[in-house]
């Protein structure tokens, strides 16, 4: 079965029906794009992703991690028993999110000086 | 002349060198790409952004207006000079945002149960 993701708010609540803003809700922000990314280029685990450039703190990566697995854009597993970790996948619908991903990389080499055109590109974006 | 995007920071202090992380300091949040969405839908004015569903706040809509003219994705001129009145126009690089904004459109449509996929489409993506 197709999980279908889901926007964490109730209907009601959505600030409106514009595809553009209910998809905001759940990936507009500095940070959740970039754990995204992350797991793209083959990161699954809280310290991997702790480990990138930017230095996401604990509190937010925790706090991103539960919204994209609430939101169905996230997978968890978990790898070990004692003490419990996890490693987060991209579902089906994450993995769409690659058509997003590459159009905002396209644009940072397009149009900000100093940003790395070389980062090692995933070998499938489609890969979660 | 072309004006490049500027990320209104100093080189030191980004997060990364990562242009996906150096882009979503411009535009990851909940409101910039849809100031940018009624950009492209044709709306240039103060109150026509003020007018759409999601109800955006004054303090918020000035500031990230301003924002968007200091990172050089939209272009601001005086319309009326008693009182002063300004329009908004993206620039070259703000229109190059089509594919991105484009991207998220078509996630949402393709994701999310409830929103409208009938959105008037702009006429012309390209165009400011």
């Amino acid at each position: 079965m197709t999980r279908r993701a889901s926007s964490g708010r109730q209907a009601g609540t959505r600030r409106s029906v514009c595809p553009i803003a209910c998809t905001l809700d759940l990936v507009g922000d500095r940070w959740t794009l970039l754990i995204v990314r992350d797991l793209f280029f083959g990161k699954h685990r809280f310290s991997e992703f702790l480990e990138s450039d930017e230095g996401i703190k604990t509190n937010i990566l925790t706090e991103r991690l539960k919204r994209l697995e609430r939101s169905g854009l996230v997978d968890r597993s978990r790898y070990q028993e004692h003490p419990p970790r996890h490693e987060y996948h991209l579902t089906e619908a994450g993995r769409d999110l690659a058509p997003m991903v590459k159009a905002i990389f396209a644009w940072g080499c397009a149009h900000l000086p100093g940003v790395s055109r070389l980062l090692p590109l995933p070998p499938k974006w489609k890969t979660g």
